[in-house]
């Protein structure tokens, strides 16, 4: 089969690769129809996840067919039509069991990681019953494609946890597709104000069509200033980090409220200066997350009621065979303006 | 009257001051019968609360009877026997109606601060009748000196915060008197280990006495390799910093589990480094509190109880003439084995 393959950082190439085996009783294997590149993936390449070895193959999100089970699988069958969690989960350690996928113990982030990933003909998906969701009849597939990860990212780990209530004030640092889940899942919620702050005018236009209420561009205005301005100055109750630098980090520092959240959806490489001086007495939180998939099927139901439209969020689509120019213009995206590009398999 | 008046950095002096008026319909004036010593007020002496300012009287916790009331005051009357809360609130704000009385818009922690204290003998009280609270008949008066700041702080920033629940793992990083009072009234909650941490082998005994299941001695073993062994090397459910700075602070990122709390009591002065780099992903929670005191009502129901007896952690005893003699053994605790000293009016 097609598989793109990472080399260690810089290099990637598409090329033939075995078939995928069952390993295990509860395993299957998928064969994709449509997959997409997150910014990890660009992490990876950029060599910064250890974790990732040179020979792996990318990709951890996608739809698709399955194709085989293991012996222990009875909830799904050839020929089903599922989703992939990047999240694979046993269902049965103590961290599956308290709902935290994300931290199982021979699961949580694997996929393109650990074990070869989706951006390949065939995958073999770990705990297949409780890491793959059959998709409703009649489904978009490419909408679908989007609740692999990007969807209950931006909200199990910005709006869960960020507590979004009726009314209340929610900033998201960060027009980018993760922070634009965000904003499309806040909504869920209805908050009163929906601030979206970036450098990045066109990411910032995208924010207003899909309802926020402000929009920052924080190369044009200061925006702790701006955001005083906007809420009475007291800050937002919520203050979602979708960027996973130092400095956005530190912004939702002074945009917090008292009694308000800082929740951290970014990937971050190095620490940040935490302002407890100042933070100790403002009774705050503060939380990270990695991605659970818990609201996986919450999210399928949102879909299929028309709720929510995660295909919003596709900008550009690409043949299988194009993938290293897909890749190429999801790298540019302040030029291309990608947010999501879809890869079709064939 | 007699008072301990703050006259700048390194300065206080007990002196004659006028007697407190009503100022506001809502006042009450409060014969003080038991004060103590915060931790606070050391910072204050050392010029480290810059909203305290020379000439005020210090102190913010302590009981008495109502020698007066404003004209607005219906629930208290002259006589009776009340516990003044460190943190004033007005019951009517939006901070107060949410249960943050500390960010109350018109109190918050005023006395001792921003208003002359209790370390006298008579205090103006504002928001009498949501900021002081009936003592029942009988009750141990100097062991309800502590429920005025010391256990509510204890509890609801370490504990509450922290989500301390039964058979959890609970570390406190301190075991001074605020790292005690999270020890105590943890132990509602029935943890299956609560691990005290401090550089003070005589502190850790007290802490072996008052219940905690292990002591680390950070001068003598290396405290994370410790905790790790004690918890099956996963870390804690619940860090509770009860120190107020950075090495502390860091020291609870290191301990805690993944899906576990960092609850934050200690007051800092400096920010400390937030390792996102690795907690990014670990699915925890940080949280910062200045305590509310909405515990109090419980808190006094657990004492009159004797589930709860704050009354372990008086040390010393002194009449108010003797307030500097208390003041320099309180401030010398390493070598006095001080943790909160009652100071009788009279």
């Amino acid at each position: 089969m097609k598989a793109l393959v990472y080399h260690g950082p810089g290099k990637k190439s598409l090329e033939e690769r075995p078939m995928p085996q069952l390993a295990c009783a509860t395993d299957a294997i998928v064969k994709v129809t449509r997959t997409t590149i997150c910014g990890t993936d660009l992490h990876i390449l950029k060599g910064d996840v250890p974790t990732c070895q040179p020979g792996r193959i990318l990709g951890h999100e996608g739809v698709g067919i399955v194709q085989q089970i293991g012996a222990a699988v009875s909830t799904l069958k050839e020929g089903d039509h599922v989703l992939i969690s990047c999240i694979s989960s046993c269902g049965k350690c103590e961290y599956c069991r308290r709902g935290m996928y994300s931290h199982c113990t021979t699961g949580g982030w694997i996929l393109g990681n650990r074990i070869d990933g989706t951006q390949a003909e065939y995958v073999r998906i770990p705990h297949a019953e409780t890491s793959l969701y059959p998709i409703p009849a009649g489904a978009d597939e490419e909408a679908l494609v989007m609740l692999s990860d990007i969807l209950p990212t931006g909200f199990e780990c910005g709006v869960l946890n960020g507590k979004v209530q009726p009314g209340s004030t929610v900033a998201i640092v960060g027009a980018g597709p993760i922070g634009l889940a965000s904003l499309l899942t806040a909504q869920f919620y209805s908050p009163g104000q929906i601030i979206m702050i970036d450098r990045d005018a066109s990411r910032l236009e995208v924010a207003r069509r899909f309802g926020a209420t402000a929009c920052v561009d924080s190369r044009v205005v200061e925006p702790v200033a701006k955001v005083m301005e906007l809420t009475g100055h007291v800050g937002v109750d919520c203050a979602i980090e979708a960027v996973g630098v130092p400095e956005t980090f530190e912004l939702c520092e002074a945009l917090v409220a008292p009694g308000g959240v800082i929740a951290n959806v970014g990937v971050h490489g190095v620490k940040a200066d935490l302002h407890l001086e100042t933070l100790w007495d403002r009774n705050i939180s503060i939380t990270t997350r990695l991605v659970d998939t818990v609201s996986t099927p919450m999210l399928l139901k949102t879909v299929h009621s028309g709720r929510l439209d995660p295909a919003r969020l596709i900008t550009h689509r690409f043949h299988f065979e194009d993938v290293l120019n897909a890749y190429e213009t999801f790298g540019r995206a302040a030029d291309s303006h990608a947010l999501k590009v879809i890869i079709e398999m064939s």
